[in-house]
C-alpha cells in the first residue's frame, strides 16, 4: 500500500485512518517522501518535524478514543498568504521575508477543528498578484502551474497533499486548478472566512480549495466554511451541506446556461474545440444566451474594483517597500494609483447591479458553464502565469465556480470546464457538478 | 397544534420548521405568547420584534432553498453574561447597567451559524455569583430556580424557550437544572468558547446548556462547540457527537462510581433516600469507592481558586462600582482578597494533581454517580440559590457533567441525579446517562 499512499483521496486517507489501516504519521511520511527535496518548487515553508508531530497527535487522540474530525489525520497545504502562528507566512514577498504571525488565520483553526495535519505552507505569486513563483507544472516542468495559487496546486497535482487551500481574486484558484488537472472550488463569498489572510481587494477576496476529487473538494470546502463577524463578508447563517451536494442525484437533469463573451476569441483552438464538444454532449440540458455589452464590459469592472483596492489595502508595503517590489507588479500600482476614488464608486455600483442580476438568473438555470482558462498552462518563458480573463465576472459577482478537469489539450495537458453557481447555492452546484462529470464520462465510453 | 408549540422539544420544532409545518415566526410567536409579561422574571432583555424577525429571516433562508442548521429556526435563550451586539449585556449587576457590547460572543456566532433564533437574555445572580435575581420558580413560585443560571432554568422549565445557555463556576448549571426539572449539562472545560462571556475565574468558569430532554441537550452542545485560540482553554481539535452519543446504545453496561463524600451528610432526607432509590435500581453496575481525606478537600481548593480569581478578574469593578455591588458580594471579595498568592498557586497545584487522579480513574469506569444538589429548590425567603458543593469538585476538575430530572422530592418539587463523566468523552457520558434514564424509567414501569 505504501508505494501509493500519496495517490489516495483524503476520504480514502481518513477512512484509513479512522480504521485502523494506516495511522497519520505513515500518511504524512510518505507525502513527505513524494516531495523529496521539492524539485517542483511548490513549498514555501515546510517543517516536516513539526507536520509529523500534528500527525502523531492526531493517531494519538483516535487510538485514545477521542474525538475524530472530518479531516482526521489528513494532510493540507496551504498557501503562503493564509497566517500560520507556527510558520511565516511571507506572501511571496521579500517585503514580508520571515514575517512570522502571531496568531493562525481562522481557516486553520477549523482546520485544526477538522483533525487535519497543516503539512506546510505553499508557494504564492508576489503578493497574490500577478509577478510568478518559480513553480513548475507536475504535467511539464516547462510550464507554469498557473497562479497565484502556484504551490498549492502544483502540490495536489503531484501527489504531495490529497487537499489544498488558495485564494483567488481574479482567477487564482480555478486557472491553476485547470492548468493542473485538478478540481478547484472558489465557494460563494463569505462562506469562508479572510480572517488572518493577506488583504488584496476586501470586495474580491476569496478562498478556495484543491483537490483530486470532486467529493475531496467538498469534503475540504465543507470543513473550513464558517461564520466568522471579523471578516465583514461573512454570512451570518447556516452552511451548505457541500459533501451531500456532491453525493446527491439530481432531482431532474439541469438547466445549464451558456454565455458566448466577446473576449472567447482568446480561447485557445484545443480549448475552444474541447468546450464545444462538452457543451454538445451535454445537448439540450445547454441553452446558449447572448452577451449583453454591459455583461462583458464586468471585466473591466473587476479590474478597476481588484487594482484600486490593491494599492488601498496594500498602501504602507508599497510606500516602505517600493525597493522590494517587481516591476510587474509596479506597473499594476502605478495604474491602480491612476484609478479615481469616482471610478471605483462607479465601479462597485455597477458591481451590485450585477450581482442582482445574477440572483435573478438562477431562478431559471441550475449552473453557467465558460471555460476555466485559455487552453493549456502557458510555458513559464512567457513569464506570466496565464489569463484570469475567464473567471473575472464571478469573482466580481462572489459567485461560487468550480472547474472540472475534463479536456486535454493539444500538449496532452489538461484543460478545466468551469461551472458557476447561484449565490449561497454551493451545494446546488456541487450537485450539478456532479451530473456534468457523470454525463460527460458516460459518453466517452 | 398552537396551543402546545411552546412545548415542543428542539428537535421536533426543527424538523417541522425544515418540513414546512411549522414557521419559526409561529414558533417564537407562541413563546413570547408563553413568556407574556414575565410574571417569573426570568428574562433580562426582550425584544420581541427582533426575536421576530431573526425568525422570519430563518424561514426565509428555508423557503428559498438554502442552507439550514442544526438549530434552524429554534428558539435559545442566552445568560445575560454572554455578550450580544444587538441586546445590552448588564451580568446581573447595577455596575454594568446600560452596557451594550460591540460584538457578539464566540457561542452567538456558533448560534447565528446553526441558524438559531436568539429569543433574549435571560436573569443572572449578580456578575454570575451568590446574589440571588427575582426570578421565579415555575413549580413553586415561593422557591429560587438556583443560580447563577436563573433565568436560563426558569425559562426553560417554564416553556419560555426549548433550549438555553448557562455558566458554571461552581454550580450554577447543575443545580438550577436540578431545582426547575432540567437537563443540565456542562461540557469538559475547552468544549465551548468563553471569548465574549464574563470572565469570573479563568480557571473554572464552564459554560453549559438547558434543556428539557437528554437529545435537545446534546444537540444545543454540540450546535455551539468549536476551537476558537482566543480562549486559551479551548482544545485544539475535533469536538465529539454529542447527538450520536445521546442516541448511542452502550456497547456493554456502563460501570459507575459513586464517592460518599463527608459533605453527603448536607443531603436532605428525600434527596438521599432517591439517591440511594437510584443506586438499587442500577444495582451492580454501582461501585461504592472510598473517599480520601485529600478527594474531599478538593472543595475548598475551588473555593480558594474561585475567589482569589474573583477578585483579580473584575478587581477594576470593584474598585470603581464597589458601592454599587451587593453586601453578600462585598463579603465574599473580602474574603477573596485574604487569600495569599501563595495559597492560590497550592490550590492550583492541588487542582493539576487532582485532573491526573480523574484521568486515570476513567480507565475503570464509566461515569461518577453524585448528587446534583442537597434536596428540592430551596424557599427565597430564604435569601439564597441553593448550594453548589455537589458540583464544585466536577467543576474544579473541568470535566464533562450532566444532571437528569429522575428524582421528586416531599414537595412533589423535582431533584436531579449527576453524572459526571471522562475528559472530552462528552459523548460517552451522554450514552452513559441515556442508558441510565432509560434504566431508571423502566424500572418505575
Amino acid at each position: 500500500m505504501r508505494a501509493e499512499l500519496h495517490t489516495l483521496s483524503a476520504l480514502d486517507a481518513r477512512a484509513a485512518i479512522l480504521e485502523g489501516r494506516l495511522s497519520s504519521e505513515r500518511l504524512v511520511q510518505a507525502c513527505l517522501e513524494r516531495i523529496g527535496d521539492d524539485p517542483l518548487r511548490a513549498w514555501a515553508q515546510l517543517e516536516p518535524e513539526w507536520a509529523l508531530a500534528q500527525a502523531r497527535e492526531m493517531d494519538h487522540i483516535r487510538k485514545s478514543g477521542k474525538a475524530t474530525g472530518a479531516l482526521h489525520g489528513v494532510p493540507v497545504g496551504i498557501k503562503d498568504i493564509v497566517d500560520t502562528r507556527d510558520l511565516p507566512t511571507e506572501c511571496g514577498s521579500a517585503a514580508f521575508a520571515g514575517r512570522q504571525p502571531s496568531s493562525d488565520a481562522e481557516i486553520v483553526n477549523r482546520l485544526r477543528e477538522a483533525g487535519a495535519v497543516i503539512l506546510g505552507k505553499t508557494k504564492t505569486t508576489e503578493l497574490a498578484f500577478v509577478h510568478p513563483t518559480d513553480t513548475l507544472n507536475p504535467h511539464d516542468t516547462a510550464r507554469s502551474p498557473g497562479g497565484s495559487s502556484s504551490g498549492s496546486a502544483a502540490a495536489v497535482a503531484a501527489g504531495h497533499v490529497p487537499l489544498a487551500i488558495g485564494s483567488q481574486t481574479g482567477g487564482s484558484v480555478i486557472r491553476p486548478a485547470s492548468y493542473c488537472g485538478l478540481f478547484g472550488f472558489k465557494p460563494t463569498r463569505g462562506m469562508l472566512s479572510r480572517t488572518g489572510v493577506l488583504q488584496t481587494s476586501a470586495t474580491l477576496d476569496h478562498l478556495g480549495t484543491f483537490a483530486r476529487s470532486l467529493e475531496d473538494l467538498a469534503l475540504l470546502s465543507q470543513s473550513i466554511a464558517s461564520f466568522d463577524p471579523r471578516d465583514t463578508s461573512s454570512l451570518a447563517r447556516p452552511r451548505p451541506d457541500l459533501l451531500g451536494g456532491a453525493r446527491a442525484a439530481v432531482p431532474v437533469e439541469p438547466d445549464i446556461a451558456f454565455f458566448e463573451f466577446p473576449f472567447h476569441d482568446q480561447l485557445a483552438p484545443d480549448a475552444r474545440e474541447g468546450l464545444e464538444a462538452v457543451i454538445d454532449v451535454l445537448g439540450d440540458r445547454v441553452t446558449r444566451l447572448p452577451v449583453s455589452a454591459s455583461l462583458s464590459g464586468l471585466i473591466d469592472v473587476h479590474l478597476t474594483i481588484h487594482e484600486y483596492e490593491f494599492c488601498q489595502h496594500l498602501r504602507e508595503v508599497i510606500d516602505t517597500h517600493g525597493d522590494q517590489l517587481s516591476d510587474s507588479l509596479k506597473t499594476v500600482i502605478e495604474r491602480g494609483r491612476g484609478i479615481s476614488q469616482t471610478q471605483y464608486e462607479d465601479a462597485q455600483a455597477v458591481r451590485e447591479s450585477a450581482e442582482a442580476f445574477c440572483a435573478k438568473h438562477f431562478n431559471d438555470f441550475d449552473a453557467i458553464l465558460a471555460p476555466a482558462a485559455t487552453g493549456e498552462a502557458p510555458l513559464r518563458a512567457s513569464g506570466g502565469t496565464g489569463d484570469p480573463i475567464f473567471c473575472r465576472i464571478w469573482s466580481l459577482t462572489g459567485l461560487p465556480a468550480l472547474t472540472l478537469p475534463v479536456l486535454v489539450g493539444e500538449n496532452n495537458l489538461p484543460i478545466g470546464v468551469q461551472l458557476i453557481g447561484g449565490r449561497e447555492e454551493d451545494d446546488r452546484l456541487l450537485r450539478t457538478a456532479a451530473w456534468v462529470q457523470a454525463t460527460l464520462q458516460s459518453a466517452e465510453e
